[in-house]
C-alpha cells in the first residue's frame, strides 16, 4: 500500500493531528467494557464543550457526517412533515433529496450560492409554514459561505413548533458555535475538518425538545443503523446501555484524542487561529489580484475559502502544479462552484502560518506560470 | 485516555492484527486522490477473493457490520415486497425489524437456538412465497451456529426470482463461503471478527442479479447514506467516480492491509487455521467436562463457540476470574443464549495455539475456584 505524503488544504478531509493518528494504533477494547465505555463518556463530555450546550444527549454516530445528516433527518423528520431546506450549495440539495426519500414534505428556500440567508426571511418561513423542521447549513463548504444563526432564529422556530437543525460538517471548532444559546436543537459535523481527525465519525447533539420529538414519533424512523432511540441507549442516554451495534472503536480513541486537543487549546484560541489564517491568506491572495468568490464579508466561511479563478486562467493547472511541485492539495470547486473557484480549508491542525504561507506561495507560482503575474 | 492491554476471546471484536493497527496511522489521503482510489481498487479486488466471486459489485460500507445489514435490505427489498428472514438467534430478528422499516412483508422462518435450516425446508419456503429475498445468517454469533448455505439453495431462489442475501460478519473468512458457487446474490460482514481489524468497515457484495434488482427499482431506497447506486459510483462499479461521501481514509488503510493479509496466508490456510484452533478449544473443553451448546457437530459455528454453563456454576465468575487473572475476555451469552452460554470467539489474529491454550486455562482456573474441577 503507497500513501504519499501530503499537505491537505482543501475543504477535507484536512491532516490528521499525530497524536490521533497515534491514538488509531492502540489496542483494541471490547465494545461494552467499562475502560471503553469510559472513553464513550468522555466523548460525550468533549462533545458538550464542543457544541457549547449542556444537553445530555450528545454523542459520535459511527459513520461519516453524511451518517450523522441521515441520522438528524431520519429520527425527527416524519413522514408527511413539513421541512424548510435552506439550499445555497449541494449540502441543501441533499437534505432535500434526502428528507424526500423520508417522505417530508420539502420545502425549499434558495439563496445564490455564495449568498446565504437572513434572519428575516428565515423567521418569516418559519413563521409562514411552521415547519416540523428548519435545516440550514451554517458552513456550506461547496460555495464557502457562513451561515449566521444566532439573532432570535431558535426563539422563532421554538414559538412555531419548528426544530432547527444545522449541519456544521465544515465549521464546527472553527468558527464560533452555541448550541444553547442560539436554541439550535440538532448539529451533526464531522472529524475530518476543523477536529483533525480522519473522516468517519460524525459528532451529534439534540436538544431536550429535539429528544422530546423523537420520543412522541408515531412511527418508528426507517432506519435502524441510525435510530437515536437505540444509538441512544449504547451512549447511556438513557441511564442503561444496550447493545446497538459494534462502536468503532479505533474510530472513537481517535475522537477522544481529537476533543482532548480541542480542550488543551480552547474554543476561543481555536476559532481564534482559525481566523488568524483566514486573514493571513486573503492577505496573501489579495497581493496577488485574487478575489473572493462570497462578496460580503460577512458571508465568508474562514474554514472554506472560495476564490474566484480569474478570467483567462486555468484552474486545474494551478492546483496540478501545487500538487506537482509541494505535495500540496488546492481543490477546485464543487456543485454551483465547479469550474469557478478554488477552494482552500483551513481547518484544524493544518490552519497554521506556515501551511498558509505555502498555499499563497503555491498560487504565486502557479498564476505566474501562466504569465497572470 | 487510558487502554489496557486485552486478549479478546469473545464474539467479536477480536484482537487487530499489528499490521492493521499499523496502517490506520498512515497520514491521509483526500478521498477522491488516485492513490487513494487506487487502494479503493485493492479492496474490491481483496473482496473478490474473500467472498470467491467474479463479481464487479464488491466494495466496503463505510460502517459497521450493521450498515452492511442496512444497505442490503434498504437496496434489495421494496416497500411491499415479501422477505424470508430466518430466525434463529438476535441477527434474524434484527433484520426482521429492519426490514418492516423498509416496508417489506416479512414472513419468519423460525429454527430453536442452536439449531439451523435444513436446505429442504429453506427450499420450499421459496417455491411457496416466491419472496424478492431469503435472508439467512451463516454465523449465528448469538447462538454458535453454523447456515449450510450450498446444495442447490442458490438455484432454488433463483428459479423463485428470489434474492439469496447472506450475513457473514461472524464467519467471513474463518470458514468457507463461495459467493459465486453457490449462487449468493449479496453479502455483508464486519472487519473486526476473522478479518482481524477494528469494527466500522462492512465488506459487501452483491450479484448481477443484485445489481438487476437495484437498477429495477420503482423507488428509491430511502436512505441516501447507504443507497448502493450512489456508493457504487463513488466506488467506481459504474466507470465512474463521483463524490458520494467522504470515504473513512484510516478505515480504508486498515480494510487493504487486511484484505493483503487474508491474500498473504491465503483462504484454505486461514479456514484450517480457524477449524485446528475450534478443534484444540473443544479437545480441552471436553476434558474439563463442559459440552456445546449446539448439539449437531454440522450445526456448530468454529468461529464462535458457545459453551453450556453447567448446573451449579455461575458463568459470570468464571467471565471475571478470566478478565481479572489473564487480562482475557470471554464472553457470556446473547439474546436467547443470555445466561445459559460462554461465548468463545477463535477469530483471525486471534485463532493461534497459544491463545486457545490460554482460554483452556482459563476454564479451568475458573471452574476449579468454583469447586467444580
Amino acid at each position: 500500500m503507497e500513501v504519499p505524503q501530503r499537505l491537505l488544504m482543501g475543504p477535507g478531509p484536512s491532516n490528521a493531528h499525530p497524536r490521533i493518528l497515534a491514538a488509531q494504533s492502540l489496542p483494541l477494547l471490547g465494545h461494552m467494557h467499562p475502560p471503553f465505555l469510559k472513553i464513550m463518556d468522555e466523548i460525550s463530555d468533549g462533545l458538550r464543550y464542543l457544541f457549547q450546550t449542556d444537553s445530555k444527549y450528545t454523542l459520535m454516530v459511527s459513520g461519516t457526517g453524511h451518517a450523522g445528516m441521515e441520522a438528524a433527518i431520519a429520527n425527527l423528520l416524519e413522514p408527511g412533515e413539513k421541512i424548510i431546506v435552506g439550499v445555497n450549495g449541494i449540502w441543501g440539495e441533499r437534505v432535500a433529496d434526502l428528507s424526500e426519500r423520508y417522505q417530508g414534505q420539502v420545502i425549499t428556500m434558495n439563496a445564490q450560492p455564495g449568498k446565504t440567508f437572513s434572519s428575516a426571511e428565515l423567521k418569516a418561513a418559519v413563521a409562514q409554514h411552521k415547519p416540523a423542521i428548519l435545516f440550514l447549513v451554517q458552513g456550506e463548504s461547496s460555495t464557502g459561505t457562513h451561515q449566521a444563526l444566532g439573532d432570535g432564529l431558535g426563539e422563532a422556530c421554538k414559538a412555531a413548533g419548528t426544530l432547527l437543525v444545522v449541519d456544521t460538517v465544515a465549521s464546527l471548532g472553527g468558527v464560533p458555535l452555541f448550541a444553547d444559546k442560539w436554541g439550535i436543537d440538532c448539529i451533526y459535523s464531522g472529524s475530518q475538518k476543523c477536529l483533525s481527525g480522519p473522516p468517519g465519525a460524525a459528532p451529534f447533539f439534540m436538544s431536550e425538545r429535539a429528544m422530546d420529538k423523537l420520543r412522541s414519533r408515531k412511527t418508528k424512523p426507517a432506519t435502524y443503523n441510525l435510530d437515536m432511540n437505540l444509538i441512544g441507549d449504547y451512549w447511556g442516554w438513557f441511564g442503561s446501555r444496550s447493545y446497538h451495534h459494534t462502536g468503532p472503536v479505533s474510530t472513537f480513541y481517535a475522537m477522544r484524542e481529537a476533543l482532548q486537543i480541542v480542550a488543551d487549546e480552547g474554543l476561543d484560541k481555536m476559532w481564534a487561529r482559525h481566523l488568524a489564517a483566514h486573514q493571513q491568506l486573503w492577505e496573501g491572495l489579495h497581493s496577488l489580484g485574487l478575489q473572493s468568490y462570497v462578496e460580503n464579508d460577512a458571508d465568508r466561511l474562514i474554514t472554506v475559502n472560495t476564490i474566484k479563478v480569474p478570467e483567462g486562467v486555468d484552474w486545474a493547472k494551478v492546483v496540478k502544479n501545487a500538487m506537482d511541485k509541494y505535495n500540496l492539495e488546492i481543490a477546485g470547486g464543487l456543485g454551483p462552484s465547479a469550474g469557478k473557484v478554488w477552494r482552500i480549508g483551513l481547518m484544524g491542525y493544518n490552519a497554521t502560518p506556515t501551511n498558509v504561507a505555502l498555499v499563497i506561495e503555491a498560487f504565486r507560482d502557479g498564476l505566474k506560470q501562466q504569465g497572470k503575474l
